[in-house]
């Protein structure tokens, strides 16, 4: 698995629940890595992980450690991202930053390959990956934004635990457990570590994602409509969001309405450009009960997409679901994924 | 609590997740009730129920069992009620009928008291309870319909396994205390009894409830299409539904995008509004992070509505977050709502 001739690449919260998937997707990965560079908090150092055969020591992630990197994916929150990936890229590193902190800056790609790989040619050192929910619903509707033009999308998502966290997937089991034996639950994470207030989330559905905005909708909804018009290059899109938290640990499920360009469109042409389209799989067949669910979808790369049908009252209106992996597709693959854009566009040499 | 002068009071499926919740709803109505007649198939004929500090016996359903009857509650099924119903009627009962089996009639009433109360006047023996993912909709958007009106809806719900009866909760438990061991889930009854297929509802979300149409929309979905219009009395209304099921065991979620009939109208407008309409609770706080949630929900007869925000492009575009038990306003409450409706506009007498 390791090269002779390869990459450094480093991976910034190696330990988290994306961080752990991040080094799995590089391992079946045809990126040719030379060393890895396991990085955390201090908390962590010492500790080792497991790659391609070999034992590798955790270091504390500082300026210093960036030196000989050539890709550096970034998974340890925003504050990290803030402070260290100016400092790796500064040192020659390309940085793939899966957190919130350069999502919307003018001079950061934001990428989802699918969807604007050609986006990489524009970084200066940082690549932003999108927020989860953004981009298995990109990945799904370019195809038809791209065949027909797209002038409005309306999005309610029913986003699992682990995207806030590997503690909040033990939080939801371990509330789980309580309830079914008659206990109270005890929230200590969710809905947001950084709010005032905890609610229970097992057998419970909770409309706040991230911390409220002044205009009312959360930051995971604004994520939702700022990064969708970045992604596409179309401020013209009129996009919202509801985001709401189930108790699902992996997988995002997403009911999505949309309004493309052209009228008469049937829902079997919609279908058959998404049995084609790259990185999506169609799993729509109502007579047979195939449909996308998160138990399914969770530990696979790809983006599933189902329960396709035009809206009862509007001709160039559809509904459909989309699903998939919040911690692959969502995180760690796209990440990955972006590091093998690099090579293979030449913006990254071996 | 039990009358000298009163109704003869039957309950049909007295044993089931609604019908246990009926009896609850009676004992705690102003309503004057003379005597019970729980009643429920052969299987529980026998068994005995506690009504106003008193035994009563279960007996089997039968046309014979309505011959002194006032008011029969039914909530044994679509085919207990298609049978019996008439039965009831042609001998005097005046039928609440919470199954789907009458509900699109011409000649039967579709009621949700806080919006067309009126409507039981037309009445001719038989009334029909509406899904309950609908009524706690038309109860929440009815106020701001009569303010401005409502030219569309799109929801998208996140419904709790109550809605396929006790034995879904059962198996939602059973399912989670499985994998939570590490076993697998043993799925026997979801989503739908009657389907094919059974899949995991345990920490899933499943995009289907009740049987798929020719349309591939639900047998749900289009009863929160049809059954909104007629209960609103407006077939021009654009009314659209995704139905998904989510591991909750009580109170149905729903994120709903509405277009009014006005622009410039500010969200604030339709707050006050739902602060002050009959049945519904204004839970809309994102400072303080008070929104509605189904675990909060859970044993009230209320309507909870929050997130109230105007869309981003469309100025006559508002989406909210409405939340209720499915059991008592979605069921047992409204049945008995409407049985207090009929003694009040003097449809029956005591």
């Amino acid at each position: 698995m390791l090269k002779t001739e390869g990459l450094n690449v480093a991976v910034v919260g190696v330990t988290g629940a994306v961080g752990t998937r991040m080094l799995e997707m590089l391992e079946s990965s045809p990126l040719p890595v030379k060393s890895l560079f396991p990085l955390a908090s201090a908390r962590s150092a010492g500790k080792k992980v497991v790659f391609g055969g070999k034992e590798w020591t955790i270091e504390e992630a500082k300026p210093e450690s960036f030196e000989k990197i050539d890709i550096a994916l970034f998974s340890a929150g925003g504050s990290v991202s803030k402070q260290l990936a100016p400092e790796a890229a500064k040192r020659g590193a390309i940085v793939v930053d899966n957190t919130s902190a350069f999502r919307m800056d003018k001079d950061v790609p934001l990428v989802v390959p699918e969807v604007n790989e050609k986006a990489l040619f524009q970084h200066h050192g940082i690549i932003a990956n999108p927020n989860c929910s953004t981009i298995q619903m990109v990945a799904a509707l370019e195809p038809i934004r791209q065949a027909y033009g797209l002038n409005r999308i309306i999005v309610s998502t029913y986003q699992a635990v682990s995207g806030a966290g590997a503690k909040a997937i033990a939080e939801l089991e371990n509330q789980s457990r309580d309830v079914l034996n008659g206990k109270e639950a005890q929230p200590a994470i969710m809905p947001v570590k950084g709010d005032k207030r905890h609610f229970q989330m097992a057998f419970n559905a909770i409309p706040q994602i991230d911390l409220f905005q002044p205009n009312d909708y959360t930051f995971e909804e604004m994520k939702m409509i700022n990064e969708t018009k970045k992604i596409m290059g179309d401020q013209e899109i009129k996009v919202s969001a509801t985001c709401v938290r189930v108790p699902v640990s992996i997988s995002h499920g997403e009911s999505v309405y949309i309004e493309i360009n052209k009228s008469d469109v049937p829902a079997s042409d919609l279908k058959s450009l998404l049995a084609d389209a790259p990185g999506v799989i169609l799993e729509d067949d109502p007579e047979h009960q195939v449909y996308p669910m998160p138990a399914n979808a969770a530990g696979k790369k790809e983006v599933f997409v189902g329960r396709i049908r035009r809206d009862p009252d509007v001709a160039n209106g559809f509904h459909m679901w989309i699903v998939s992996d919040n911690l692959l597709k969502g995180a760690a693959w796209n990440s990955v994924q972006i590091a093998e854009s690099l090579l293979k566009l030449g913006l990254v040499k071996v």
